[in-house]
């Protein structure tokens, strides 16, 4: 990972600033002949745009998307699809009210990174936060909808499993009432709760955190790589690289450190067709870094937004003391609207490393059970 | 990070396997003229090498380290220097039993990467786990050792915090402690109690997860980089690559989830010679990806090992029914060698973005702090 | 190198067809701080622009330049500065004649891509070329003029030296002459040459290939990296990026096979300040791939444009014979405009390898003149 | 390519000094199942170690290899095979006369990279020229004999061409010959007088340059990337990697310059198959940076050794004149042992295509002749 380039052979590289002209991305390394309109993309950045509800920022962007290049189609053709090229994606920027940042040009809001920015490069967009404004998560929304089409056969899905202390009730879980609630929640009640929680604290002026879940179902196995491509260890970088997230988990995550060897063993018993059937998933579908055919699982905690209307002290960029109160707009809690965000970046990284698997082993994933190991020489 | 190779600017690739005639690795990038013996990186060895308590694996290995390249001096220096060039070292294995390992070389152990690799590959070297061994990470705190030299004025420790359901007391944290138990543990009573815990597991032919926090402390403010290449991103991904481990946080973590904006939010006031004084460190040292100057804080947490006494439900690559149970020789928590890992892991990154920090903005970090913005053109 | 990126530190992403909406780069790593506008980099993109002379494609495109991102400047500043972040450029295609090439998207044109992209992506966006197309030079000549402002102190600048059998008399050269004819030729006598014989080829429906040589003036010795990373490998791989180019050298190339030891050897004797005076330059400024302080001196050779009017045989995509003549409008000479593009190829290598050996040896290169060598810690 | 790491999915990094312990490499992204033995690497290194005639250096180095790491085989399989884990490859040095080089450790050799070196570094392994020797593409020949088994069906075949101002005649061309004569050449009249001239040179204690040839046949087609992967753009930045070497052509190379486009189009006519017959081979087996099918042809000049024993005035590291004559063992045309290094090349950056295109587009190549373009969605 460089900069602003994600991942190895499924490239993704981003630019834009918040209040700047356009923001958007390039993707290499997509495969050729995959039907792809701006219609595909479109329909996961709706999913993840602003002023959806009253609970996310009032910023009125349509997040249209244009393709640029990447994609070809005439006449005998039954609709465009991907050469090979790389594919460019624009989003111009439409509601931006950078009046609103001319009080905070000089005072570094905490919690934000104005000062890090401001310590590191001596200059920087201050509108909105510039390039590290999550308004950036526009374009690996729409790198996600791509990769996902490469990932036929997989579903991957996201849901909001905790706001601020209160956690969802796993056995209320249904897929369904994600799309039903503004908040990715599965668990109807709790949506309800939130209603109201975040209600009392968007009064309040505050703000507050959550945990998002994304799971990958019917990821085959050996994907990902040993030591340092491990799919694991992408997926933790690629998820902690989304704003304000400050915790990665697999599978059983932390509550791993808490059990004994006996229990965090899944077991496997003969399968079907020879693969084993698994009778737990402590390990989240990954063991030595690859995949084992059960479900990816894992989660990513996202800090309160950091932007709220109850004053901090701080201090300015020529080292005075300030009072930072940040009126704008706001989501009062960015957990909601990163629930995409994170199935997009999951998405990224499987597309990436089924490349990867398909150029070291092959298309067909050897299949050890039927024989004794009889190795042959490598295709091609 | 791609398949054995860590690290943009200073690059750690890595080889080598379990029972195989060596293991070690070749560092690329380092900058020239720093002194540099065998002896800096054995201190560093010797803290994780195996056997050094009743608590590890009881497999010998001195874990003696060659230099074989990147170093120089002659008769007119005052000892060898680093040269610019790549720099590789080697570890012979010479403890393997690789008997030990033939009952499991067809039935896979539940929680390793045995079935993993093996639907990958199609072929593995089953002897101690092969490549997947944490026998690999000698290299990375050999590695690690040669980053320290890069990061002067920076300190990182670790420490063990949590193993099983026990966690440390902080207010009993003194990081002389670690150094006199066989835990890297900062307090004295829970070293203690681990003991005991310990012996009781052994006994039971049991095991258990851990969690360890790694302190840097001294890190410059600047280093890391938007969308991509963030500080914490990097610090996940690199940590997630450890062997069993499931989770990975920055400063407050998962519990940020629960915070509402102005608990988290760390306040500033203006401090000596310009740089703000934070108030508090909830972002664990880095803000948008980038060091604010204040320590970088992260944990992450261990699985239990493995390898267990205790017989598991499991298959052979033939499909057939197994019940495993794994003798050898084994950590039972290996979280505790972990924390001389962690450190090498972020010893790494560390160094990896203090070099692309100098590449991109230079040696000296731009001060915004005196006068308002004057941009220059940039050098040379 | 990665499909469509180019560079390590330096990172120029291009994306765009022919014929498509627009095409465009982003480019990642531009130090923070450098004054930037459209209108530097348009001065360059208009030295490649068609239509400029009856020696080039009467295509018109103004190649109008638009920043999308990575620079920014408020009312207190002198103007917009580089901010660190990605600077994306975009370049919208005006003058498409799509239906020129309708005869053309089953049969392929000898000596174009058509054949090899449809071998092997299957599917291929035929119109002009499409992504093979040299429009994308113009995303290069861009970057490149982001490079030259990172390369203070340093002049690039090319020259082509032979057009068909034609070679330049080096006595003539005159780099002023440089701008006054229509192809960057530095001999006025040969330039008047040209004129006549590109006439006389455009009647006949012929093309001619071109050899095309860049000096960089004032390179920093030091630049570059052993084995791999060579300053003259980047080089050689950057300028047979270009479309159409076959053949690449540094200094003496070629004619150095046919020279003895003590004839190619360059001799120094002791120069002002320390630093050896070379007495020749059969090198081309870069020993053992690093940079020497003297001019770096490389040349590449393009082949003849392959579109012509003369009728070629050929087969369709269905495996039919066919006679190939294109029509549109086309370069007789493509090796003409060439010459902005490798500037603009070695100011890219060049602003890459400046950042790397910041990286790694600081920005201050050290000197070994003044005394014997007391290597140091090295920073930070 | 970063510092000594080449390629990008079949990547080798390489390590050592010519009088250090030891040099190697680590092959790492090679598909598993492969049989591979240390003899098949062996055989290989033979060819190009040195004092095998009395045209090169008479330093005796087995070059005798050790694989530690990365394959495995145990009794019930036929014989060892790679595991897709990193193979590393470990030659120690035994012949290293390091007091030779005690009277240059001061005095810049003109034409070596002593000087480059110094004034990067400020400190560098004098003996023997470092890691600047060419004693580094030992470690370039073992990778190169593992991509060979990756490139099944195709056959890497190098031959010198030119040797001084004498080149081979064509209409004489047999590659059996190259194995006859120690020049590697194919003309066994220009090796009879390869054999007299050279000595000549050794006597006069001077040295000459070459023109080396290396063709690849049964490239399938379609290997190689748009823009900044192409094929051809890889296969220079790896020839001029090598030490000494000074220019790099693919097919006319530089004679394309001189061509009209009508000479230089290689035309086709429908073949057995569906595949294009094609008439000629200008293009050098690629188009558009993409492989054809037909033979790759690529050819590069390597300077004269700069190790001669007539004396050559130069600067001491103090800035003092000097007359440096370069006793130590060396060949008098470093070309000749090129060749086998050139093929080692060849072949590395051809697997890194071979894989590269089967992550893209799949183990199969569309095949696009035989009805009009139906895009199915890209597998899986």
């Amino acid at each position: 990972m460089s900069h602003n380039t994600f991942g190895h052979l499924f490239r993704v590289t981003t630019f834009g600033e918040s209040h700047g002209p356009a923001l958007g991305c390039v993707v290499d390394g997509c495969p050729p002949g995959i039907p792809l309109t701006e219609a595909d993309i479109q329909g996961e950045l709706d999913r993840r745009k602003p002023g959806q509800s009253r609970f996310t920022t009032q910023r009125r962007e349509p997040d249209a998307v244009r393709i640029l290049s990447g994609v070809f189609g005439d006449e005998r053709m039954a609709g465009p699809v991907t050469t090979g090229t790389p594919i460019a994606l624009l989003i111009e920027n439409v509601d931006q009210r950078s009046k609103d940042y001319a009080a905070i040009r000089d005072a570094y809001r905490p919690g934000h990174a104005d000062y890090a920015y401001d310590v590191k490069y001596g200059v920087r967009d201050y509108r909105g936060g510039g390039r590290s404004s999550a308004r950036e998560t526009a374009a690996r929304v729409a790198a996600g909808a791509i990769a996902r089409r490469i990932l036929s056969g997989v579903t991957i899905r996201g849901a909001l499993v905790q706001m601020g202390p209160h956690a969802v009730d796993r056995a209320n879980w249904d897929w369904e009432e994600v799309h039903r609630n503004p908040f990715f929640c599965p668990d109807a009640r709790a949506a309800a709760l939130y209603e109201d929680y975040l209600d009392g604290l968007r009064k309040e002026g505050s703000s507050v955190g959550a945990v998002i879940e994304v799971v990958a179902e019917g990821v085959p196995p050996g994907l990902g790589a040993p030591v340092y491509a491990k799919l694991d260890a992408d997926l933790a970088g690629a998820l902690m690289s989304i704003n304000a997230v400050k915790g990665v988990e697999i599978g059983e995550g932390f509550a791993s450190a808490a059990l004994r060897g006996e229990d965090n063993a899944d077991e496997m018993r003969p399968g079907n067709g020879g693969a084993p059937t698994f009778l737990s998933n402590h390990a989240g579908g990954i063991l030595g870094g690859i995949s084992t055919g059960q479900p990816v699982v894992c989660r990513f905690a996202v800090k309160p937004t950091s932007s709220i209307l109850t004053p901090r002290s701080s201090v300015t960029r020529y080292g005075e003391p300030a009072e930072v109160m940040t009126k704008g707009r706001h989501d009062p809690c960015v957990g909601i609207r990163a629930v995409p965000v994170g199935e997009a970046m999951v998405a990224c990284v499987l597309a990436d490393h089924l490349l990867r698997h398909r150029a070291q082993v092959g298309a067909g994933i050897p299949w050890p059970f039927d024989k004794p190991v009889e190795p042959v020489l490598g295709e091609p």
